[in-house]
Order: structure tokens, then C-alpha cells, then sequence
């Protein structure tokens, strides 16, 4: 289980969400109360928007608790929209091309799940990919996989249906192989200007989201679990559910998987 | 709290105690049961004697369970006398430099537990170095400093006196820095032929010491916590205890620092 | 342009052939002499066998001349056939999984050399793998690919000729894409048994490969430069050659790509 | 021979100086024109002002060319005043700790050159800091040795009589120990505000240094070697100088050890 962390609003340095609250995101990375496993420590990876509509991208293999150069960038860098993860591998290997965030043009793209059975399906979700897709895959996670499906169905124009549509080619590749289609999707993205995220599960438990403010008119957040309990107020975001985050509003919506939604019933 | 284990006896492959058994020192790096927190993932390292009298040595940063060098190297490299370590800092940076076993010609070290203060008592103890020794120094860890007074107290000669010298100069250092002398003591070291361990502690929670065969007749083990229970006996070495292994024997000696013991008790 | 050398023979220190001698493999990774850039310093690795059918694989990011594993290894590690690698990308990223050599079961493969526009027909050689292949594949790079391809098309039967199919199937490849097949391919491969190499190219510049003495009945060396000139005789080995060397013998075969031979001299 | 770039003036993208050019920073890692060495390729670092008084510090172990991260901070983090560092490493070990600039409260420091003879006079060096600059030392190198004398010699009250002690400490120290005193020392040093820079050596062969304006208007840098001949003009600064630029002017003074002068010139 993985565990991340997404703000919005004025600028803030990172280290405000990543490294400062009493139950920080480093803090979780060794620490975590909400996931089945304590320990985050495969990697980890922030992405960041500033001046450029492209966000910056650091990532690494430490234990993010451990690494130097994180802890500079969090004290250094400001950003008013950005995107922080600490990996707990569910099968990839340690490297950066494996660590979240990832991004792909303006966006970026983390994940706390797993797509069950994934080895028996990878390759031919690979292979359903556009060219200039399956050219941008740099790891070897279905978390990245995930996203670039999400992309090839259509994310700059239509989010919530990007995603559910590529969920349903999740949930279509299991049936194909003859598998049990499972998949734990808790994730979060971005284009720089709206935030969004999903919590979406084949069985009953979807590892858990949250959103709150960040501190009063200043910013407001997305969270795997609550990184403090200062007087702030989470809110739990229900399974099955879209969530949109912009400067003035937030939005939750049901989210289900493309097309499918009968045929999962049935 | 870090986590340890040596073996002495007939060579077997590194994995036999760092990756098969159900307990394993990697399986410890995520789950020690034995230690004030079950995490040791700021680096590992392997000490092992083969066809030179100084031993080979590998050692990185990353969490000892998703290094694929050190999972082919424990299944290639056959020893019949090995340290390995998995490291929780408690302070130092998470570096190559700071990562157990440490060498210094023929001898290795490694070591659970903590020089309370250190950073009041570093430098002088630093000082307290021979040139030669204070040369061999590469990273910045109390656990370094204190082989390296073992071996300017003569650990060639006289190992047990050695340590015990060694602890004396370090709870001296405390006192003439004005704080309370605190040292927390389990440690494993060997020149390739016998292999040594102390249990000892300022207070009464010396970090736990077990000592067990590996299989009837191949050879023995030390180890922080046993790394399985399948029909193996393992025995607790009491605090203030030096053990010493060779092919042929155990012995367990009563261990406490050298000189200052009756100021100690008084 | 990387640099590599394999040494089949008497098991010696892998130090002998990477570390110790005047033009050794380190020395190498930043002063080649007969590589159209000096630098291979984009990772590096090493294959060898032991007591077990399958070599141990060390590889890491690092220039191979800072790498204070490798030196430890190198020292204490003995074997009677090894491949040594020190990697110049042509386009992959520096990570592990993208450093030679690759091991697949009991084979063992390293690559100097390219695959021309491989960006544009990778995919379509990825698609052409089994399923069990495909799987194997870790990094990303044209050299991993390549040695999959060797895999199946019968390696483990009919080494000449698998290289010989694999080669017009990456030329194949690259005519279906509209682009001018270009292909530099010096390369070593084993089993633990025999080790094998391949100097080709499309063009008349196929990179160098050599073989030399080790010492008086020792051993022999397969290599992309000579390591020392200390009274050691070493064999250029023409283009387009395939090279096989045994404890007892070595031999020296022409070598073209398979059928489509005629096609390509038309 | 290391190779190192300063900025200061209007907020610019560090790629501008780092990856842009066509002499950049990145470039002269592998392809150094003015060095003895063309290869800068033992870690890397970057420090810059921004918000905050301190500087922020990304440092890492891999060669500049191909490090990630790297990239996307050089794209996406503006500053007005920074400095770029690649390493050659002419003893140290490759480690983030070793690497080029560091950083003690608001000040930062890079360096080309060498302490000779460091291995001989370090310990007396380090035994003349105070207490709380022993403290700060991470690393093992010389030039962060000198830095903490520089420090302790009053920078922050007097740059260019805090380099001149601290070249003077290191001169007495070599003729203590009986060896000749040996120094190289172009480095680069800022608190923010100003930007520092010594060209020095004990020789007639200090390492080049030049300054040059960014852009018409837009800033100025101080360099090992010029970025690029794009119409820019390159200053070559003499031996024996101290350049102190800030945003209205640049000084150039002559540089001399302290005090020890007559006895050097003797």
C-alpha cells in the first residue's frame, strides 16, 4: 500500500504537507495507519506545477524518511498544485522509473492499488496502447500502464469517462485472460489546473481517500490517510467515487467502470 | 534498532540465512519481532570470508529486501564464516560508508544499539584515535568509531579486552563530556577464524543476542533475533556477555567494561 | 560505444581482468582507446559462474571506476568464466535493469553496439516474443531485446544460429518500417559452459573484438580492446565472425545473417 | 579537474546554464576543454537562492548527463542566484555527501582544484575547527575541509580575508607537516547576495576562471569555462584574483594568501 498526498491552492512550499505535519507524508512512508502494510519505502516521487504548464518531476529509490535531496526541495520549492507519493512496491522493481509520480505532457498521475493479475494481463494492455503511448511507458508498474490508458481514452477531455473507460479495459483484459478481474484504485491526477481523484474498487475495499483544508482560505487537500488531526477536518470520500478538486470547488460524483457497469452487476 | 546475523561453520550459500528461512534477515529488515521498531531499511551489508584472509564486502543503500544485486549475490557466493547486517539509523546519514559490517583488514563489524550522546563525545573520542586509525574512518556513524577504538585497544591480540577497553573509553568520554553515560552494545566481529559477540548495555535492555546451530553438524549462528523456528534451538545469551565461536566451540564469557568496573558499580 | 571482456579458463580473481591489469576494463570505462568515445560510464556489470548452473549478476549505476563494491568483488570473487561489462548508453536510461550483462537461466549476454532506429521498431520486436519472453524483459534497452530475440530463436540449441535469425529479424524489422537496416553487434554470451561472441555490422565498421591468452595455460580472454600489452598476444577477429571457445579449443566461424544473406548483398 | 558554473542576476531557469548551451554545464561532464581531464562524472550538485535565505541543495551521485532529475529541476526551479557544480573526484569517494556545492546556513561553495597532500595534513585541519564547524562536516573531501576554514575565518564579515586565512591555514599546515605546500583553488562561493569567486594556485597553473554576461541585461555568471561562443564576450581572470559580482557591479582584486605572503614570496 502505498500512501499520497495532493494540495491545492496559493503556493505553498512542499515540505508543508510532505515533511512539517505531525503525521506527515514521510511520517506515513514508515508510519502508515490506514493501509494494511506500515511501510512505504520503495521510492518516492513528487511532481510540482510552477512557472511552466509542465509540472517538475522528482523521484528516487530511498526511503523517502532518508533522502537529503528531498528534504531540500521541500523546503525550497513553492508550488500551489502538486502531487507527492511514497511507494510500497506491489511487484515492481525499485527504480525511479517506477516511482510516482508520473507524468506524461501536463500531466501527472499517482496511484495507492493494484491491478490483480496484472503479469497475465500486462501485455496485452500493452499492446492495446498507441504507439506514441507504448513509446512513453519508461517502467515496468501497472500504475503507469494505468495511466497511459487513461490517457489514450481521452484525460485532457474528459476525465471521469477517461478513466472509467480505461477501468473497464482493466476489467476486460481479467475476463479475456480468464481471470478474476480485480483491481484497488485509489489515485490521484492532474492537468496543473483541476485536481482530481477516484476511489474505486472490484471488491468492497478501496484503500482510503480523504479530502480537507489546508489551513483556512488557503488551500485544500487530497490524502490517502489524514496527515494531522491540528483542528483540520477530513472528510472520508465514499468507494465509487470522482472527486474534482479546482481553485473554488470541489465536486464529488459516483464513479463506476465504463459500459460495464451491467454486466459487473449482473 | 538494526538487525544481525553470522554464521560460522561449513560453506553455504549467503541466502541460506539472509533470504530462505522463514525469518530471514531480509524478512526482518520489514518484520523484526525482537527490536523497538520492526524497520530496518536504511541500508545492509555482507561481510564474508573466502580465499583471502580479508573479507569481501558489499554494501548499499537501498532497503536490504528489493536489492537485486545482494538477492544474486547471497544465492552465488558460498562462505563458511559471514556477517550481515540490515541497518535502522539512528542518526547517521544513509550512506554506502554508513552501512555494517565495517572492515579493516582482516576483521569485520557490525552492530545493533547506539552510543547515547554520541554527538557530545564524537569528537574526542575521534581524538583519541592513532593517525593510522583515524585515517581508516569513512563515514560518520558512533558504531565505525567504536571498531575503530577496538582496534587501537588491541582487538588482535585480545578481543574480549579489546571491547571492554573500548566500552571504558566511551563511558569515559561521557563522563568527562558531563552526560550520563549510555551505551547499548550488540555487536558481532570476527579476523575470518573465530567469531565473536557481545551482549552489554548502561541499562538493563542490552539489544537481544541468540546464538543456535544452522543445521546438525554445518555450522553454528549469532544473531539478533532467530531468523526461524523450524525445529532449531536457539538460545538467549544474557546481557554482559561475550561469546566467542570457533569451528570446534562456544564459549561465553561474562563481559563488562575494563577498569571502570568497580566505579560502574559503585 | 561500451567495453567488455570475458575471461573463460582456470578460476581466477574477476579483479585480474576488470581491475588489475594496465588497460583494465575500469581503466577502460574512462580511456578506451579503439571506441568512438573514451567514456563508458553509464553503468556496469558483471556475470559469472560458480557453484551453481546460473552466474551471479552484479550491476549498478555508478561509473564502474567508483564503484567500491565492484572493487571488493572483483577481489574476492573467483570464477572460471565471466562476462564484464561498462556501459556507454545509446539512448536508455542509467538504471540497473538496463546494464549488461543480462542473464536469462543459465545464459548470460553483453552488447557493444546498437540497433539503428530502434525506437521505431521496437515494438514491433517486442511483439514478436512469446509470452514467456516477453515477461523476462526488465529494462528498456535495444541490447536486453536483442538477446530475447537470440533466446527464441534457439539459443540453447543452436547458438550461431540464433544469433544469425535474430540479426535478420531486427534487419527484417527495420525494412517493415520503411527505414535502412543498421546494426552494430559485438557481443559475448554463454551458458557456463562455452562462451561465445559475434562481430558484425551493416556497414564495413563492425566494433572491435579481440582474443588473447590469459597467461601460460591458465585461461583465455574474449574482448572489445586488448587490457594490457605485457607481453600478451592478442587476435583481431575479422567482421563477421562467431567466435566459440571452449576449455580446449577455440573457433573462428564466418558469420551472416541468417537467409537473408542473398538480399542483403544484392 | 572539476567544472562549475555561477548565475546571478535575473530569475532564470537553471537549465539555461546547465543543459541548454552548447558548452553547458552538462556537456563539459564528458567533453571539459579547459580541464586536464575531459570527465566530470563523479556526482553532481546544484544550490540556488529562492524564498528563503538558505539555499536549496540537490546533489547526487551519477553523472550529471544522466541523472532525471536533474533535468526536470533545471527545466521547472528559476532562481536568481545559483551554482552548478560537476564532479571529478580527485580522491573522495563518490558519495552525495562528497559532492559539490555545500551549504552551511546561507552560504554555499563549489570548488575546482585540490588540496596537495591532503591525506597528511587533514587531521590537523579539522583538529583547528571549532567545535560547532567540526560538527558540519558531512563529507570527506578537501574542499568542504576548506570551506569550514573559511567559515571560521570570518566569511560572513570579510569574504576575501576569510579565503586568505583560510588558503594561509592550509599553507602553514602543509610546511607543519613537512611537505610542500600545494594548493589549486577555483571556487565559487555566495551568501545570496553577492557572488564570490578566487582564482589561486601555489603553482603558475591556477584553474582557468572567467566571467561573462547571460544575456544582454539579464544577469552575469562566473564559470570553469565558457558555456557557449554564442556572441557572448568571456573574461579570463588572471591568477592570484578575487571576484566579488553583484547585481550592479563586478570587482576584481588581487588575491594573495594572508600574512604569509613575504614568507612565500621569499
Amino acid at each position: 500500500m502505498c500512501r499520497w498526498a495532493a494540495y491545492l491552492g496559493d503556493a505553498i512550499f512542499l515540505e508543508d504537507v510532505i515533511a512539517a505535519p505531525s503525521h506527515s507524508l514521510i511520517v506515513q512512508s514508515h508510519g502508515a495507519k490506514e493501509a494494511k502494510s506500515p511501510i512505504s519505502a520503495d521510492g518516492f516521487g513528487v511532481a510540482w506545477y510552477g512557472d511552466r504548464p509542465e509540472p517538475g518531476l522528482y523521484r528516487d529509490v530511498l526511503p523517502a524518511w532518508s533522502d537529503t535531496n528531498l528534504r531540500s526541495l521541500g523546503r525550497q520549492i513553492k508550488s500551489g498544485m502538486f502531487l507527492a507519493h511514497v511507494r510500497a512496491s506491489t511487484g515492481g522493481a525499485t527504480s525511479r522509473a517506477n516511482c510516482h509520480p508520473f507524468v506524461s505532457g501536463r500531466w501527472s498521475f499517482m496511484h495507492n492499488g493494484q491491478i490483480g493479475g496484472f503479469e497475465k494481463i500486462r501485455r496485452a494492455l500493452e499492446n492495446s496502447l498507441s504507439d506514441t503511448l507504448f513509446d512513453q511507458v519508461e517502467g515496468s508498474t501497472d500504475s503507469e500502464l494505468f495511466f497511459q490508458l487513461m490517457i489514450g481514452e481521452g484525460l485532457a477531455q474528459d476525465p471521469l469517462g477517461a478513466v472509467s473507460r480505461a477501468t473497464s479495459r482493466v476489467l476486460d483484459a481479467a475476463r479475456r485472460a480468464g481471470i478474476e478481474p480485480s483491481l484497488k484504485l485509489t489515485a490521484a491526477f492532474s492537468d496543473g489546473r483541476a485536481l482530481h481523484a477516484v476511489r474505486y474498487a472490484t471488491d468492497e475495499h478501496a484503500p482510503t481517500l480523504y479530502t480537507g483544508a489546508f489551513a483556512k482560505g488557503v488551500g485544500r487537500c487530497i490524502v490517502s490517510e489524514p496527515f494531522d488531526r491540528d483542528g483540520r477536518t477530513w472528510h472520508e470520500i465514499p468507494q465509487s467515487s470522482f472527486v474534482t478538486m479546482t481553485r473554488d470547488s470541489t465536486s464529488i460524483k459516483p464513479f463506476a467502470p465504463a459500459a460495464v457497469q451491467l454486466a459487473l452487476a449482473g
